[in-house]
């Protein structure tokens, strides 16, 4: 399999010592809707007298779900959302404007997948202050799963020296595509409509995000992610944040072509020039249209709704190298390889944390 | 992307055609286990009068799951099984088979996928009736998730004299491939420690199938699958079945060189002679060490136990050519790349019905 390579030429991950040893260590809080919500916990009483039909009830429990739809109108259909975010800190901010989101909470299952470090165990504590709080207020969303899980040798053992920062990227995408399946294997219901992937350092969308991105009824659909700052003159001002969301190029193509297998062809590179068209400087063409439309080949994950149905055929983040690509840009590929089409949204904006 | 390719070379499925309009039209039957077994039922009340402690409990449920172990004592460590089907005909010996399985029911969730065709609705009857009946008996499962599941246009509306048999192979195991992965990414849970793929034509197994699997404590592993027959002179005898499982030989990878990115390198046909080395023959060499073991690069889903964190990597069955592989074999590939490895145990048999 081995090919002469340019300097493009990444170092070989070894993913078998990566997982070996992988320790999925997790617990789960399921927070049920308040009793007039949509609960579907298993055995419900309304009074605490059984009625005749208890006996019965309690050992067999049927749901017809032949009405699971995902359309373009999810409130007035009932479709059931799954909100997915790997967490490594935890932002207020990112709580807060989830909170605000105003798709009924009660169609709403939150997921979560934390690493087990000390930062990791931190933010699960802020996160569970939050959760709880929520939880017991006037809209608690229909279920939250917290899950911890953490890799054995831990990714930072790594003589930094030795690694360029492509090769980084590498195994940090790596890591957060397991991350990402892991959560998503474990949490996608049949009654499930939609998958809506949300960074953890996402701090500001429109409050209606679900049914904006769900209105225009794609495969998937990602809008453009900037970032807010401060800039010389202390005005503040917005930059692009994510170039993993763009149009494919011959240039492009043709550098894959030289590839080997275990090559990855990341955007946003000096060393990598993909002459792709980036949806990060689209905005800036026409700001006018919020619901413009672009195809794209690529996504990122900070912001990304998906149909249900899509990862039902098998779409993952692949932690390998898929096509040259990985984890979003490499789901977007194997999405398209399962004939379902990637939306871009370059005038709808959603806001990274600023560090 | 187009290459000069000899006799192999396969009709390009449309993907697209396959996917779109997918109506993926599911229901549950949890089938919860009588009071006394391992329920997870969210709101349990063991007197139907509330304990002081109820008003919070109805609203809030932790599950702490830090100690899901994948071990070779599954019995001794009350790890959860996950046993997924997807079923077009029933078979009532399939159901005696199951039901027979030593392991601790109550440790047993069962999934199941059926089309939504004639011979679907058939079949889902049937399962349903076997389903009442075990679970209001002395050992009922855990669970049991019954899913409906078509694909729009039909897979049988095809011209068959334009279209051998290699082509039909490459689409049926396609629709195989996504009806596994809907199956296993809407029933893995993150407690699942294993999962045993059992096909719904496995009409024999030893009763101590699973914990003689795990007790290997191998990422994927497989038995032989053979079936019974009645041979010309009347006598009982039996033969090799499914030849998916195989170690690769160079005489594959020569040809998987010459092979358009589209092309399939299947098992068991005269066209592609591949010289793999078939788990299916290696019985014959030795009958005596059941416990016997071989590695494998391609695996048969007719029976085969695969550790949960396996599919929770991100391991799938792919519906598309991946190495020129697909679905269980694919899947074997897939799993691979992500550091898992596959184990066969050719002394080891179940049995396939015989039509």
């Amino acid at each position: 399999m081995a090919r002469p390579m340019g300097p493009v030429r990444l170092r070989r991950t070894n993913y078998v010592t990566l997982s070996i040893g992988a320790a999925l260590c997790i617990f789960i809080i399921y927070f049920l809707t308040s009793p007039g919500g949509h609960s579907r916990s298993t055995t419900k009483h309304s009074s605490p007298i059984p009625k005749p039909s208890h006996k019965v009830r309690r050992d067999v429990q049927r749901f017809d779900l032949n009405k699971v739809t995902i359309t373009n109108d999810p409130v007035g259909n009932k479709e059931k959302i799954l909100i997915l975010t790997p967490m490594a800190r935890f932002y207020q901010e990112y709580w807060d404007n989830l909170v605000k989101l105003n798709y009924p909470h009660e169609l709403i299952t939150l997921g979560f997948i934390l690493p087990k470090s000390k930062e990791g165990n931190a933010a699960t504590t802020a996160l569970q202050a939050q959760i709880t709080k929520t939880q017991k207020g006037a809209r608690p969303f229909r279920k939250v799963i917290i899950e911890r899980q953490d890799f054995e040798p831990p990714l930072a053992s790594q003589d930094e020296s030795e690694r360029h920062k492509l090769a980084n990227q590498k195994d940090r995408r790596a890591a957060m595509s397991k991350a990402r399946n892991s959560l998503l294997f474990t949490t996608l219901g049949p009654d499930t409509s939609w998958v809506l992937w949300l960074d953890a350092d996402i701090v500001e969308t429109p409050p209606t995000l679900i049914q904006d991105l769900a209105s225009h009824n794609k495969d998937l659909i990602v809008p453009n992610c900037f970032q807010r700052y401060t800039d010389d003159s202390g005005k503040l001002a917005e930059r692009a944040y994510d170039f993993n969301s763009w149009q494919d190029s011959n240039t492009a193509q043709e550098l894959a072509a030289t590839m080997g297998p275990e090559d990855l062809l990341l955007e946003g590179y000096e060393e990598l020039p993909t002459y792709r068209t980036l949806m990060a400087y689209m905005e800036l063409e026409d700001m006018n249209d919020v619901r413009a439309e672009v195809p794209l080949d690529g996504v990122g994950g900070t912001a990304l709704l998906v149909k249900a149905d899509v990862h039902r055929d098998g779409a993952m983040f692949p932690p390998f190298p898929f096509y040259h690509l990985i984890e979003t840009e490499g789901f977007a590929k194997m999405a398209r390889r399962l004939g379902w089409h990637a939306t871009g949204l370059p005038n709808y904006k959603v806001y990274h944390y600023n560090e």
